[in-house]
């Protein structure tokens, strides 16, 4: 039994990607119930299927309209669905940086404590408590204020309103986008109090745990920030500036997006928008309208997306940041890798390379097929290929008429995107080989 | 004298950065005489820089027709600029190679020198001799080849033959992709002399001399092969096949391009397309005809590139080969990263990954900038940038209508995808500061 137990740890990512499929496969027999649609109809298991893995990998994409094909018992399982993906997302990512560091030696094991601030294995029930705490309270406050805001803003009934207002809450806060309007968030496009309170939820769910945690913690002292509080927190923050002046200028004489609004309505949506490609999803402006540039822009920051252990997607703003150091250290010849006052060793450079190979690698292929499985051009097709890949689930529109083949392979390319660059940082770091002898070295040329 | 030849040494890139300004400024000079064209009027400063820049980065990417636009007087100029390039690129890129190892210490300077087989600084000479006697040599067979060729097969006079053998075997050779023909090479799609003989220069000149080198002295002991030469052998070889089996797949049955041939020509035409991705730039069908994902397939071959140190351009088989085995190593859990009975060290690792990260960065920013200076797809512009970025010379026939600033970014990215990865990988290791003192260690998380 014992055994067992520790040799479960010893793969914890064949725990997590178990988990989710179980999820989702749950998931799919619930949606395929004919109690789940608007109709009584039963659901088509492909789309089942595409629905499922999108609510538990909170990735948001649809082939079906969200409001008007799923009952509310349909509803209510997507978002049940949403829920356990996002706790169980931020829960194992969060333990396993726990237990990949307790594996690594006393030494390490404590400096990794001193990172995250977190207990060892024996502050597993604490961690627990702390963020599915941390995640209700969250989007209680969130909810409260939509519900409001609906009620009194929009006449709505209270009951309404408040099922709207938890709905978006739980959709805003796990980062995974779903709306239960056609037009997702479009009709909120000038409404600060909408717009903004779930922007805050997004970027709050995206930082992830221990950025949180340790903010919580140490807001006051920046000095003992660690690595990746420090890159976390600096990187989402130029990132979000970038995005929002990016968007705002590209888009702002553009009839079909910004340029319809008041100016300051376009401020707010190009924030908006800037906010929702790391990685919740949600659009307050039409994505197959704007112009080709925004949308390649739009595909680069999906693809860094949010923070590690948290709930948004990509291959995280610390693996894009520490590249960016290991390119900085490379271009002034320096002999480490140093972030602030931390030298970051080798094994990690390897690991966040691993990670943005492996993601290119995926998106390129599943871009490569659905240029070939559709008649859609690059622009939508790298577009949709990199929202399922980094579970933003922003879409030109093109998810509603795909095949059925390239359906499938967009589940593949969630399910990946999800459980992907956690397994490659932590799973594969546990089972390190030690080699009894080293082999003599040879330099290659490269470039 | 002595101190400031060592201090030249110590920056060879900015020799070579400046070597090839000076040719491009050169050639932009006689490219703006009336004599250089046609008809005797001055061509445009930014026509003249572009054409200069591609010929000197062996691009191939023009935005006027070579054979119609230039006088004989302007086609031997752009030739002669393609030659002092590709010949320029060859030896800089070797002696780097040499001068590097130097510069490691006397271990790793031999284990340098049973890499490449070259000599030390001494040897700059036999070097220099013998990679230009074998560009000549390789080029004067193909251009006999070809002028044969061109005079029986397609009724030219000999002199007529022999300039254009001259020609197209200079520019494939050293991977330029100028054509004297308005429709590049795709007269000759069937005829195998011409293809074939063209292919083969492209793939000699886009090994790399190191590889060709070392080839010629060791070819019948492949255990004694280097890791660069393993790597380049064994990449070209799976990127061909691969390349040759999707494009002939993918387009058999496009009307506009492999679909109008006999079965027999498709595969020609194919593996003709595959091997010009690496990054030769001539091309045999129409590639504006292309399907999408046949662009997009081409996309990634044109910027993984060709050998190292030779005339190819991209990021370099070598860096892309090592990359993938450091994957492989982090996949499996592999302490170090070894390839045949050989560790590849740290040092080389970040060099690698400095090159792939500045070059999607290069190449990002552009089809950015592109996509906001036209109104073309990502489809073209996205193929426009890698194949400028790569020195291919590809294009979907975008570059003949260019706004003047988009055709400047050109430029730019042409010479920085010809001396960048050069750069990266030699001269800032020359420079790798030494600390005096270790910082403390601390893990970040990733993923
Ligand atoms: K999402
Ligand atoms: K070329």
């Amino acid at each position: 039994m014992r055994y067992a137990a520790s040799e479960r740890l010893r793969h914890p990512a064949r725990v997590v990607a178990f988990g989710f499929a179980t999820a989702i496969a749950i998931g799919t027999a619930l949606l395929s119930l004919p109690l789940a649609t608007e109709t009584g109809h039963r659901t088509g298991l492909v789309d089942a299927l595409f629905t499922a893995t999108s609510a538990v990998c909170v990735t948001g994409l649809v082939t079906v309209d969200t409001g008007g094909h799923w009952s509310t018992f349909g509803e209510v399982v997507i978002l049940a669905l949403i829920q356990a993906g996002g706790l169980g997302i931020m829960t194992l990512a969060t333990l396993i940086t726990v237990l990949v560091a307790g594996r690594l030696g006393l030494r390490s094991r404590l400096l990794a404590q001193a990172e995250t601030k977190l207990l060892g294995l024996s502050g597993i029930r604490r961690v627990v408590r702390n963020i599915v705490l941390f995640s209700l309270l969250s989007e209680a406050v969130v909810a409260a204020v939509l519900t409001v805001r609906f009620a009194v803003g929009y006449d709505q009934s209270w009951g309404r309103a408040a099922y709207q207002g938890v709905f978006h809450a739980i959709s805003a806060f796990n980062n995974a986008g779903f709306s239960l309007h056609s037009d997702n968030l479009m009709r909120y496009v000038g409404d600060p109090w909408v717009c903004l309170t779930v922007a805050a939820a997004v970027i709050v769910g995206g930082l992830g745990f221990p950025v949180v945690f340790e903010l919580a913690r140490s807001w006051r002292r920046p000095a003992m920030w660690s690595v990746v509080t420090r890159i976390t927190l600096g990187l989402t923050i130029a990132l979000l500036v970038l995005g929002t002046v990016v968007f705002t200028a590209v888009e702002f004489a553009n009839p079909r997006t910004l340029g319809a609004l008041e100016v300051s309505d376009r401020v707010l949506a190009g924030f908006f928008h800037s906010v929702m490609t790391r990685t919740a999803g949600f659009n307050s402006i039409d994505i197959a309208a704007l112009h080709p540039e925004s949308l390649f822009a739009t595909d680069l920051l999906m693809f860094i997306g949010g923070g590690s252990a948290g709930t948004a997607g990509g291959i995280k703003v610390t693996t894009f940041g520490l590249l960016a150091f290991v390119l900085w250290s490379e271009v002034r010849g320096e002999p480490a890798v140093n972030v602030g006052r931390r030298r970051v060793p080798e094994t990690n450079h390897r690991q966040a390379l691993a990670i943005v190979l492996l993601g290119i690698g995926a998106v390129a292929a599943s871009t490569f097929l659905l240029l070939a499985l559709t008649r859609h051009s690059l622009d939508s097709v790298l577009f949709e290929a990199i929202s399922a890949f980094a579970t933003v689930g922003l879409s030109t529109g093109i998810t509603f008429d795909l095949p059925p083949a390239a359906e499938l392979l967009l589940v593949g390319l969630m399910f990946l995107g999800r459980i992907g660059p956690l397994t490659v940082a932590s799973a594969l770091a546990l089972r390190r080989r030690t080699r009894r002898f080293e082999l003599p070295e040879e330099r290659t040329i490269v470039g």
